[in-house]
């Protein structure tokens, strides 16, 4: 569906997703620090003769499922950000690069680029002379930004209201009316308080455990956090390649994935018009954005890999920072003497990055120069607040080649780097595998907490096993789901394609709800202090046989929908106390109501009493029988 | 692909899927201490010019992927075991019980049935008076049958000859050319040797870690076995519904879920024609058959819980038995004094089998007449080889519900049933849940085998998410991955329409491959010695860009192909050194295979010592930069 342009007169070449999801409205709840925070929250409605209450769910979507926004993809999204920014008194103007053809990947300007995104910015921002505009540098000065107040809202999920945040001598748990703990998580050293404050946010950046990746030239992102200590969130790659893809798909994929809840987007383009097909991204999406800087430095010397120069990295760097990049991956961690470890291999290096660098060190016999000039960039990226991504260039590409020493001794370099951006506040997390068999997923983490020092880690699946190709969004979510629950603070999406082919729009949204299912399922395990209420409000609707409930509570309420309705397409059987499994007279939900019911009345005592009894006689159960 | 009938004069209402999976054919090898096994293989060949050998995988499938095979389902598959089991002398031909209308579930016989297997045998076989005719019994006795010796043959895929497997002065790892030891599993105290002798198959079955359900009136199921210290088994659940579904769909969905690698499958039939569907099924079967068969009981009782009887029930297990239903789910542990610690759950009770009986024990206020009268199903089962699959009936409906008191009591119950059994030599295994967050996975796992025993364990998943309808296969293999790989035998499937509808073709296809991950993926954690070689065939077909070879050694070959046909149609992309996702000029397994090119050259030496020299230094790898 999508809604008619708010500048009607320009038409537009092509048309994004819009409108809310079913039975869901987005709310906005106010900052109490900074008056100017409107949160956005999806708040889904249900069944008016059930007696529940809306139920407020974490919300990426944007202003794309906003029925009172107007979207106008030629104008981009509002600038939310950009007061903030401003206000902090730490940046400037300044003339920004000018845009080359081979920034497209154009040798000269006879082929057609791309149309270019129609209200460039021509004065970008960056941080005046000295300054350090990171979220890590305000956080360890003590300074609460509006971006931490806004996470922390966004983090706890309209349970209760910000007035309730400080001061209050309320305990905030009954204010909540969720007097009861979930069960208790297992989570292996990571900390979630009941309720996030700002203050929590703060020092979690500060002691780099989380990251803010918020560019200040992409001043439309709604501020999002990346740590253990935080709900787990995944990332989507879209981009075009060399073979295919154009700046339409782009734009609708990013708009497509975030609607089912990837929390940041990859643009991992190769091919020509990178530059053109980013800028039409960034201005429209509301989540961060991150990139490969890598890939289109490659392009720029025309895919040979010795042709690189740190000269061409860095320009190329300047080039994403000023139109709003939110986080760098930086394979700077592929280093000389690592190489000929990955000669043993079963599938040498896969890291695309990783093999370009392995590439250049081995024709120059140098060291990378992403490491040699490593500091360099701090410098660079701390004048934007652009993350770090340090990538994991050496990563297994299956079974055979997990937690190997190549892996491992990158691991560590990806340690000494995180403490080198620290010293510039950068900000910074890990990239991980990969490929791993289950029983080595925990030593990734492990070692990742140790080398790293508790740096968010960020890994890629891992999938599990490599016979299932066309199913690797399944075989990657049960690693990602347990690498999750051990302590990743964002899990990089699988799509069914991986390995075969380019994700089309039905593999993106499969690979981010298989994602937001890993996601869930660890905040779950972790014990994540609201992550229960969805399951349990779903669980309930279904016992009551609340179908419509049921399908608008889901991940996926269109597909939940759509499966009921082609075994009993009825409208009648969604209102039906029974379902298509058993059958009206056949249904164990409906009869263990009964049950329920029925020790609701006078036997109840009586049961009641013998059970008291048999825990009396120590739970011995058994009698002889027959 | 439908072959033609072998008895063209009848003809076929219905067809089923026939012929090899792409570049695979049956193979079979021969036993040794019995001369006419002949245990089916699958082999796969690859790609002439890669050198490699073909790969030889455990074949599910029956005679169904035999293109030596002439298929006609109107008479059933070859009973392959017929000879083994009257050889035995313990066995007894008999006038069987005669099929009343009510066990189609017709009240007369005005209604028309769905036709009858034309060739029912109405003389089944029973153990002679006295006579225990049970795999356990028989390896307790220290007999090693042909089916225990098949199950050897078979869990080895082929990676030795049976000639070796005894007595041969040779390390068969260095005959199998399979020297080097896979990377360890961590196997939570499995126990998997590098070959599975017969003995080891006898030994397993006598302790009761293992079972081999095979009726003695199912000849032509293929034995296998289910036990923890073998390879992780799935289970496909199929079957009618008083709302929809036919016979011609059941046998197809049976011969389809085999085709993707079930390795037993459970009729579920609630609706009409029970019983002709399951005589269908049954006898064109190469896997094990399971029932629930309390759902034909209540059938039989118009589907009123309280008219139960264990009359009824018992005439019904003699039904199946007779029929060649290899194992039962019976609900014994659903006792009377469990039902009330279900009123506080959020889902009560969701098993349809726990909630027919909890029913039943209310409206009486008696004990569960399946509990009361467990001596004598023992007695019954004896007789005809049908082992147990003790129900959970209890098991937990939600996260919110998971290891609960009423759960555990009822697993505690299993495991004092399972001694039972076991003293009248009846084979066990024990279901389990469920709905489980990840964290409370393993306390399931543990108790079960500490309570039962080490009798198997079987588990629906678990559901690690409530959230996801329409994706439970994903939320669920999560689950069943981890509880595989923490000793769990066998694992039931879960298709995405679950809580949802029936599943069709597509539903039980994408079920079976989500659980062959999982119980792949648990196989690879465990450490088992053959698990490894298929990720190793694959990684090394897609590392050397062999595109055939990495689709035919993938769990779906069919879909891998359409996937990457998709992004690159041309027939010569499949030889093309490069993929999809980076395209010609970029790809990073062509880059590291360059790579590794290159340090085979002269260059590698300096590298090495390089690597050396950091070695030596302690791996102190961070450099002062900048």
């Amino acid at each position: 569906m999508s809604k008619p342009s708010a500048t009607p007169k320009t038409v537009s070449p092509f048309s994004v997703t819009t409108g809310p999801l079913p039975s869901s409205h987005k709310i906005h709840v106010a900052g109490e620090r900074h008056s100017d925070i409107r949160v956005p929250m999806r708040e889904i409605a249900l069944s008016k003769t059930s007696g529940e209450k809306p139920l407020c769910v974490y919300d990426t979507s944007g202003p794309y499922t906003d029925s009172a926004a107007a979207i106008d993809i030629h104008r981009g999204l509002p600038k939310l950000r950009e007061a903030w920014i401003r206000a902090r008194g730490d940046v400037e103007e300044y003339a920004g690069r000018v845009v080359k053809p081979e920034d497209n990947g154009l040798k000269s300007s006879d082929r057609e680029a791309v149309r270019e995104f129609p209200h460039v910015n021509p004065r970008p921002l960056r941080a005046r002379p000295g300054k350090a505009v990171t979220q890590m540098a305000y956080a360890r000065a003590g300074i609460i930004t509006p971006e931490m107040e806004y996470i922390a809202i966004r983090e706890n999920d309209g349970r209760i209201s910000p007035r309730l945040e400080r001061g209050s001598a309320k305990d905030p748990r009954s204010e909540a009316g969720d007097k009861k703990p979930y069960q208790k998580g297992e989570s292996f050293g990571t900390r979630i308080p009941w309720l996030i404050t700002p203050e929590f946010v703060r020092d979690e950046v500060a002691a780099g455990r989380a990251i803010i990746p918020n560019n200040i030239n992409h001043p439309e992102s709604e501020p999002m956090i990346i740590g253990r200590n935080f709900k787990v969130k995944i990332n989507a790659n879209i981009g075009n390649s060399a073979v295919t893809s154009s700046v339409a798909e782009e734009v609708e994929k990013m708009v497509w994935a975030i609607r089912w809840g990837s929390d940041t987007v990859m643009d991992l383009s190769t091919g020509r018009n990178i530059h053109n097909i980013r800028e039409w991204i960034i201005r429209n999406s509301p989540v961060p954005i991150g990139t490969v800087p890598i890939y289109q430095a490659l392009e720029k010397v025309g895919g040979i890999a010795e042709e690189l120069t740190y000269e061409i990295f860095r320009d190329t760097l300047i080039e994403q920072c000023e139109q709003g990049v939110d986080y760098f991956t930086i394979h700077a961690g592929v280093r000389l003497p690592f190489i000929p470890m990955t000669a043993s291999r079963m599938t040498g290096i896969v890291s695309r990055g990783g093999s370009i660098l392995a590439k250049w060190c081995m024709a120059h016999h140098k060291e990378n120069f992403l490491y040699t000039n490593f500091e360099d960039i701090c410098e660079l990226l701390r004048q934007y607040d652009v993350s770090f991504s340090l990538g994991d260039g050496l990563r297994p590409g299956s079974q055979h080649d997990a937690n190997d020493e190549a892996q491992f001794s990158e691991l560590k370099t990806l340690g000494q780097l995180t403490q080198i951006a620290w010293k510039h506040d950068v900000q910074v997390m890990i990239e991980g595998p990969g490929h791993v068999p289950m029983h080595l997923i925990k030593e990734n983490m492990e070692k990742q907490l140790e080398l790293c020092h508790e740096a968010p880690f960020y890994t890629l699946g891992p999938l599990t096993t490599d016979i299932a190709p066309g199913y690797d969004h399944i075989t990657s979510a049960i690693g990602a789901a347990m690498i999750g629950w051990f302590g990743t603070a964002m899990l990089c999406y699988v799509t069914p394609k991986e390995h075969l082919g380019l994700p089309d729009r039905d593999d993106v949204k499969a690979g981010v709800i298989a994602y937001k299912i890993a996601a869930h399922a660890a905040d779950l395990a972790k014990g994540h202090p609201s992550a229960h209420r969805r399951d349990d409000a779903l669980s309930k609707a279904r016992f009551e046989f609340r179908w419509q409930d049921q399908f608008n509570l889901s991940l996926d309420p269109d597909t939940a929908r759509d499966f009921h309705d082609e075994t009993l397409p009825a409208e009648g059987a969604k209102v039906a106390h029974f379902c298509s499994m058993c059958g009206p007279k056949f249904c164990s939900m409906k009869i263990s109501q009964e049950v329920r019911d029925f020790a609701a009345t006078e036997r109840e005592k009586g049961m009641e009493e013998m059970a008291e009894k048999f825990r009396e006689s120590g739970g011995e159960i058994y009698q002889k029988v027959g």
